[in-house]
């Protein structure tokens, strides 16, 4: 079975958001550094590294059912307050008062999207529902989806259904709002984890190759179904998925 | 205050759907006329007004913790058939079965905008947040939005927020999601009771005259603070409103 005959039946495409659709990492290393220009030099794509495993670490923690802010503004600042705290990065911590550091906790809002992002969101937008589908919080996507022209039909956080991906109340609850069975609807990422808790819920599964994402060997790995692989199509692009979806 | 300065500082509003977005009255009753045309001649608005009424009293019902569906497609289904059991409809029950019922109630997903609709909302998207706040399921709001062209940055059902309005959990909840205070959130309707229910929780109001919602002697009655009623702002459209808002 072809990769388009693997999708076929589809009615809404749920999209993991960072890295999937949006460059944090350059986004967020390039706002440092325009912010500091001239008075510190510091490696800020390992700072902004630092804070997304932070990120991925409390998120976790949470999705398991642990103790942490469901919200993921509050969750940014406390691992900032952490960061600043270490000896890695202490020396910054006196130029950043409480109000400048809520600042740089909101330039997770704005995020540019993959070349790709807009373009194929609207080609994918005519053929299906095309929802958000993250762990940021709704505000942060909403603010990201203006900054960066994202025509989102619908946008789900993890703190709207209760938990973090990849808890599958997350999943679940996203698709029972959208009316329809999980083999009606694929999730879209570009982290394998991500895909393979929504293919335990009943979802199709589409890998985005995004550099910044899975590391190399796993992005390798990562089969479609059709070349005895784990999920329903792996493409390098939003565009590349719209020729995949007949209409 | 003049409306624009009382309406200073809002971010984002949050607009009820059915009778202030879309004309249902006209979109569902037309729809009707359409399916039946040659075979049943009947009173399609009245029918239509039926319908809506049964949906009022059911979500009012659970709004106020009463038992009920939480789902518009369910709840609608249930007054349909309540309906074509009643004395005044019940000629009708034959010709429709479970499947053809279920179409009937996809007619709520395909309803008109207004004529300032959605060209209103494209301005409103470059000032501020626009959103759905509706009793309607998401699925319903996303196939209206995609069917009339309703650009939403953020589209909130009650059954995703846990109750229906004027329940203050439902306008809290949307507020909450998108971190901000009620002050810098208005929401838009054509129903002043929805408006009574959202000022309550300290949120700025707007009311819509549509012709199909409020009757004349309300309509007529509702002024704006500045004239010394009740809401922030009366508007005749979201064009109008639009020119209200400072960007």
């Amino acid at each position: 079975m072809s990769q388009s005959e693997s999708l076929k039946g589809v009615q809404a495409l749920l999209f993991d958001v960072f890295g999937t659709v949006v460059d944090w990492r350059e986004s967020v290393s390039e706002q440092l550094r325009t912010r500091t220009e001239g008075s510190i030099s510091e490696d800020w794509v390992e700072f902004a590294d630092e804070w997304r495993k932070g990120y991925y670490k409390g998120v976790r923690r949470v999705a398991q059912g642990g103790e942490g802010p469901t919200n993921i503004d509050v969750m940014h600042r406390e691992i900032l307050d952490e960061m600043l705290d270490s000896p890695r990065w202490k020396h910054l911590a006196s130029r950043w008062n409480d109000d400048e550091r809520q600042e740089l906790v909101l330039m997770w809002h704005r995020l540019h999207g993959w070349p790709d992002a807009t373009e194929g969101l609207y080609a994918l937008k005519k053929k299906v529902i095309i929802g958000a589908l993250s762990n940021g919080n709704i505000r942060l996507l909403v603010d990201m989806a203006k900054y960066t022209e994202l025509p989102w039909d619908v946008v789900y956080s993890g703190e709207l259904l209760g938990s973090y991906k990849p808890n599958p109340k997350v999943y679940l609850g996203a698709m029972q709002h959208l009316s329809l069975a999980p083999s009606s609807c694929a999730m879209v990422a570009a982290h394998i984890y991500d895909l393979q808790a929504a293919a335990a819920c009943g979802m199709k599964t589409v890998y985005v190759r995004r550099l910044s994402e899975d590391p190399l060997e796993v992005r390798d790995q990562v089969k479609s179904k059709a070349n005895g692989g784990e999920v329903d199509a792996v493409v390098d692009s939003f565009i590349e998925l719209a020729t995949l979806l007949s209409k």
